[in-house]
Formats: structure tokens, C-alpha cells, sequence
């Protein structure tokens, strides 16, 4: 009991998301990253974690190499597995940001209204949509995972950008253009975002 | 970028729960609270949460308030619905163990089964199953949801202790009897076995 015993400052009452981001001096959000197969989404989250987390900030990425094959190993990649699959990443990515982690969310989550319903989950303000404005000639050329050329191939279907839509956002609160610039440039924006909307610290009797 | 720019130390290579575990300074992990409807597990944990919060520690509770209403709103109380729903618990219990937090999980999870498939999704150590034993004539008489008055009406089915089962723990981390002790009594035994543990501090190199 040695550390708490001397810690220790009871707190009447419940617990809540000011007093995590008090104990973490940032304030949980979520940076929705959203953008067609091999854009760049998991390459940009993972340089901002990386960042961050240098930076002492508790950073989370959520992808799908943590939740398609864990949470979400159920669902498909049919429409509604597809919208259920995002309903419960918004759900996720909700309770992360509650629990004061600046959530790094790397889905391509091709449809408007999922986006939307996943932003309405958080408190207004801290759902940052972030675009990832890669051309599908680009992401094809790219092709990182193969997944583009075994469309083709005719070997998968309900690729995103070939045989099944890609919305983009309407008024995202950033867009990155990996294209013209280092993931690290892109990185640097969202991280600017976050500094200048005061997530990377925490003022007391704030707007937090 | 002025917080950023100035602390900014750039990682190499993939962050993962031991740079979280040292910016929190804590050994992220789940204490599984299991135990019948009224036995005392959401009071325990959020005496727990409120203490070690107290304390400055990153602690989070997962219960019925946050996740039945949210991630498992599409779920019922059949038994196929209350094993997915733990699934799907135990899942998002190790994804907040693996970003640094003391996971406090408080559902009733009568099948041993389901239980231990959330402790095989966590490092071994770091699952602290944790059985509330409040006897089911205390639980009856406690009767805080009035649930088990409406399951003797006849109001409501599948109430587990009294038309479905509850399985108890065969060998749990802990055990704690709120007939017998406070709530703060139940707490301090689950704060020291994190202390004694290793799970409320961060020693680099060490077996973390």
C-alpha cells in the first residue's frame, strides 16, 4: 500500500472524464482518420502515436489489426457488417476518449451517416475528422496490402473505390494530402490541431 | 506546438503497452468483478476507481451503464446474447489493459467459460479475477434494481440465481464479502493486491 497509502486523497463522488484528463493533463478526443484502401491512414496515425507518446502523451491507435481480428472478428465486409463494424469502433473509440486517451481511429469508413453517428458519440468539439485525401490512382498504385489488384483479379468483392462507394467528407475539420507531403508533415498537422485546440493540456475550471 | 516542439522526443519503431505502462507510471490490467445481480460489484469498483483516482492513477470502470447501453444495446439476456456480450467485453477490457489503464469490469459473467476467454485475451498476471460473494439471500434482500422482486412476479426471465445459472469461481485472484466488510473494506483488499502486485507502479526492465 506504500504508494497509495501516501497518495491517497479520497474523492467523494463519481469519477469522470474531467478528472481523467486532470490526471493526464490532456483531453481525450477522438481523430477519426478516414480514407480509401492504402491511403495512408494507419501510416499517419501511427507516426502521430509515435509523436505523441514521445511526447509523454497517452496516445491509442485503434485499427484494424486490433479490432477487425479481436472485437469485431464476427462481421463481414457486407454494408451492414460494415455499418456494425463502425457502430461499435464509434462505440469504442466513445469509451477511449472518455477515458481521457487521445484515440487515433484508422478506419477507411466509407459511408457519411456512420461517420456522423460515430461523431455524435463524444462531447461535441472533440471528434476531428481528418481526412485522407489520397487519389484512388494513388492508393491503387500504392497497393499495399494487394487488396486492389485481387479486386481486379475479381478474386475479392465490395472493394472500397472499385465495386462499393467511398463518401468523402463534407466539412472535415482537417484534410492531409499524403501525396504531396512526408507522413511526418502530415502528422505535424494533426498534432498542430490538437496544440491549438487545447487537447495536449489541461486548464482547470476551463472549456475542457 | 508549444508543448509538442518542446518535449518532443521522437520514438523509433512501434509504441506499445510498456511505453504506456511508463508514461502512466502503472501496469495496465483487468480486475474482473464477477458475482450476482446485488452483490455489491459496481459499489466495489467505483470505491475502487475513486480511490485510486485519488491517488492520480488512470483507472476506468466498464459496467452495464456504459457498455449495454452502448457498444451491446443490440443485445438481449438470452444465453447466445449474454456470451457475446461478454466477448465483446472482454475484448474491449484488454484493448483499455493494453493502453495503460486499470481496467475495472463489473458484469455479473455467470459462466466460467466466458470468463476465462477474457482472461486469455490479456498477458498472463494482469486478469485479476475478482469474485464478489454476496450470498443469494443477501443479494434478494439487498435488491437495489428491484430485479429479483420482478423475476418472482414473474416480470422478468432468465434472472441469473434463480432461473439461470451463476457459476461460481473455481481459483479466482480474489475474493471479497460485502455482507461481512464496507465497501471500503472490499476496495483496500483489491488496491493491494494491485500494490503487492506491481500494477500501480512502473519499474523500466523490470517484468512489466
Amino acid at each position: 500500500m506504500e504508494n497509495t497509502d501516501r497518495n491517497l486523497t479520497k474523492h467523494y463522488g463519481c469519477i469522470g472524464k474531467k478528472d481523467r484528463d486532470a490526471i493526464l493533463g490532456q483531453r481525450g478526443c477522438v481523430v477519426w482518420f478516414t480514407g480509401l484502401s492504402g491511403s495512408g491512414k494507419s501510416t499517419i496515425a501511427r507516426e502521430v502515436e509515435s509523436q505523441l507518446a514521445g511526447a509523454g502523451r497517452l496516445v491509442y491507435v485503434l485499427d484494424g489489426d486490433n479490432v477487425r481480428c479481436g472485437l469485431n472478428s464476427d462481421l463481414g465486409f457486407s454494408p451492414e457488417d460494415r455499418r456494425e463494424n463502425i457502430r461499435r469502433l464509434g462505440e469504442i473509440a466513445a469509451l477511449f476518449a472518455d477515458a481521457g486517451i487521445i484515440t487515433l481511429a484508422a478506419f477507411i469508413s466509407p459511408y457519411r451517416t456512420d461517420r456522423a453517428e460515430a461523431r455524435g458519440k463524444v462531447p461535441e468539439g472533440s471528434f476531428i475528422e481528418t481526412y485522407i485525401a489520397t487519389s484512388l490512382e494513388k492508393c491503387m498504385e500504392r497497393d499495399p496490402k494487394g487488396l486492389y489488384q485481387k479486386a481486379k483479379n475479381g478474386e475479392i468483392e465490395s472493394m472500397t473505390g472499385i465495386d462499393a462507394p467511398y463518401e468523402e467528407p463534407d466539412n472535415p475539420e482537417l484534410t492531409v494530402t499524403p501525396g504531396d507531403e512526408t507522413p511526418e508533415q502530415s502528422a505535424k498537422t494533426v498534432i498542430e490541431y490538437l496544440d491549438t485546440n487545447g487537447f495536449l493540456s489541461y486548464r482547470q475550471g476551463g472549456d475542457n
